[in-house]
């Protein structure tokens, strides 16, 4: 149906901004720039690394705007297009299509968490891959949401033609399995947690949407270029080194943790808005340890 | 500092949606005026139950417009502010106040739920109370939002002169207690949750934001009443003879459950936005049966 | 069906150990004299904060022998005899009797999480009943074993004719309610946990089983009594005044904290036994201060 | 320091009782002589398969006696000895040596969770360790225990002598690759979740002790060695054809469907002992299609 790649490594790319809190494009710019040097899949715009809550819509269409802009057009390019009610999820979708999408990364609607089931779930993806132009791409993110979407649920939703692959983001590698077993050869599950995305691809992820890619691109790439080639003592070998940095970099700093550990490496994404802060200068030496330790065993 | 009266029963309405979804003014201003004909404190607009999630920014003023001008003018009027970002939260909490508002509730952000610890939240209602033309009340609703907001923040806030009180949704009694001691006489403590608003007002709140009370406003009243009266027998008979309603209007049905209530109640706040849908009609059979099951005991 | 006073407030005795562990009846005698020159309803005796699960057999015969013995005949005595299987739980309850127990208090099984559903509650309640000598009070207390002993199941077991009341001991108040609605008038519902004794009292429970009252027996049956008499207002005032005691000898320091605390009030219960430890000077300071803050207050 | 093997599959065995739920040793003799026959690493007896909880201590010393009689002497035979006190788990793994066993498997101290910090379990496995007659496996379960074993705590404990590795049965990848990350090689990491026994070996784990290996011994002991082999496509597609067995005689359905898939198996293992009930007709017909299911699949 499509001729988008979904395999490799895709990066959630965090939003820039100045030491006003005011989106900052040139900063955008300049990072989608270095992405594009490395050997990424794809990128992410406007996931939850990408502060997406935090914006309003218009905000949102310039980020979508400008990044598509400095994105290679061969190169796969997915925005983030989740909200709350089924009819502004479907205007978003519009708008992300109409802006140059490759295809729409949905977040589960999670507010109203004790009537969210099954059916919930079923009807709003419906509803929303029936009006999109482009490719929909189910997201679980249970530690965020509050919300799972159920395996019964994929299965069902994955006969859509418009309903491409899902993002599982829990790093639960049972449930990553169910995923999989459940549904077509050519559904895309992708892993969106750092610290298992070796199993997963063991398990049948075609690839993952990583923050940590943001940071380390080449050596994510590395990781599933050596288990799709079948040399596991190598990739086994990597992810245990993954692993520190990207603890760091996910749930304990989270966005935040993401923008220092970029200013580390060399990429300047500004600061976090509020109520989100920078880290602690703390957090910046763990960061800088983290990363001197991983590039060091690299060099060996 | 405030002559608003902040004690008593509240009602956090729902928001009308027609058959096609679309928001409902007509019947939200019939509704309004069955409100202002009960004994009721004061309404919540836009609150969780209003759907305020499900509805964009021109809506939302649209609703707190027509709401304002159908509720009489010497009664309280509170309006939901809550936003992720800080400067959103800012930017609705002055329209609502623009817009008539007395008061402005303000629920925790909380998507970043790792980042959101005890500094992050007084940062960010700081940032707001001091921006707000109206007295801020926080809004602590930890099954849906999956934050708590710790009873230290709600200390150290309290001590803002433009915070006045907090909204507590979980029930629990042991925070209850913590808020009221934690704070001095005047910050108002305002309960939840309807199956302990007794026990709430035991432990020293000042009154209920109840979704019941849309249903029963007479009722919840009166059980206000008979614990400010010290007729706590009465009272804790009351409250046993609420509960099976306000389970079924809770926690079971959410919002949909609410205006199936309503309708058998009476009064049409017609149907839920999507992603959220109508209950079953075993849930509406269930619903006619408490409520039958409530008046018939009363009459007695 | 029996005379014993369930009404009022038990106090759930800690066992003592010397500085090598071993059980120390010659303080536990002098303790249980002590309890005995106050107000107290009754005792429990091998309850969790007996540290039961970490006595062997012989031993929680030789405390149940020697508390009996020291207790005043007339007073209730009540002796915790749950176990994991159901055998083990009847010949638990069998020397309980033997040993001169009143009745017996039987913590729900729950190792066995994922099967612990209504019908096995049922079946094994309804077991140890037939079999027991003497009265059965049930016993759920879901932040100890992970299991929650659903109301439903209470309803069921309330009709039998052995089983006489729960010990409840989540805190919490609508759980409470449900409980109190869903059994007749003469079975017991009593309050496990202190910081909400005083609204457990108010939603109907008879009394309470509470760590604090091996601590301040005085203070907590002088809150029973004032909210019995209807003195509300005054019951509140010292509910609120026993908080910051009842979180440091509950949660926070659990029964390392109960033997501290005892130590400061004047009674030795010795040490708890591995793997708990005594708690931290910090502790004991806390503690220190807590007590001294209650008794200044109730003194002026 | 051991010439035991722990790496390859065990079989955490149940145990048999008979109708009146007593203890069936010639059960447990028949099943033992068939496992026996298998390609297993070794047994472990006494674990939370076994019912070791609803087990007086005669019967357990009657049950490893007979087991590991029955076990061929040259393969490896764990004991589980978890108890609450450690003075109490002391005892049985001193018992446990004594009749036979060559190592002992403890599981953590749940009871008082709030209690059981990083120190506590520190100090409680140091004390066991160092009076165990033979070398102490950890065993961290904590959906049946409530409580999490610290990978610092299991860092710490790794370098005792006595202590030579850990069970970890959360099935979580990501806690499983930080135990391997931060012990040394010749430390033993075993897997104890058979959906994600696959991954588990793939992030180090060097085996697993799988409820599923008591059924399906042979296939369990296929996975390990392709594994090992680095057949990793034929690794995961078997992983994928065990979970639906996997899931059923696991959390679904426990030690009752364990049995009862031993019983479709051909081997009678008797009844679970109450509270624990046989499961259903549906649960039964649900393990022979999910059973006749693998079966088929893998004779094709």
């Amino acid at each position: 149906m499509t001729a988008m790649n979904l395999r490799g490594v895709f990066a959630p790319i965090p939003t820039p901004f100045d030491r006003d809190e005011r989106l900052d494009l040139d900063r955008l710019g300049a990072a989608c720039e270095r992405w594009a040097a490395s050997p990424l899949s794809g990128l992410v715009v406007l996931g939850s690394t990408g502060e997406a809550v935090l914006l309003d819509e218009l905000e949102s269409e310039r980020v979508l705007s400008l990044a598509r802009e400095r994105w290679p057009s061969g190169r796969t390019f997915i925005a983030g297009a989740g909200r709350e009610s089924t009819a502004a999820t479907i205007r978003a979708v519009g708008r992300a299509a109409d802006l140059g999408a490759d295809a729409v990364l949905v977040r589960t609607p999670g507010f109203y968490k004790s009537q969210m089931n099954n059916d919930a779930f079923v009807r709003h993806y419906r509803a929303v891959a029936d009006a999109s132009p482009v490719p929909v791409l189910l997201y679980n993110f249970t530690a965020v949401t509050g919300v799972n979407l159920p395996a019964a649920a994929v299965t069902t939703l994955a006969a859509h033609p418009n309903i491409i692959g899902i993002k599982e983001s829990s790093g639960d590698i049972a449930q990553m399995t169910d995923l999989v077993a459940g549904t077509p050869e050519d559904f895309c599950v992708l892993a969106g947690s750092s610290t298992t995305f070796y199993s997963s691809l063991c398990m049948g992820a075609v690839g993952g949407v990583l923050a940590l890619a943001c940071v380390l691109p080449d050596a994510c790439v590395r990781l599933f270029e050596l288990t799709r080639d079948g040399r596991h003592a190598e990739a086994a070998a990597l992810q245990h080194r993954l692993v520190p940095v990207a603890k760091l970099v996910g749930n304990m700093h989270g966005v935040p943790g993401l923008k220092a550990a970029l200013q580390l490496a060399g990429c300047d994404a500004g600061v976090p808005r509020s109520p989100l802060a920078p880290v602690s200068a703390a957090a910046v030496a763990a960061l800088r340890e983290a990363l001197m330790s991983f590039e060091e065993v690299a060099r060996v």
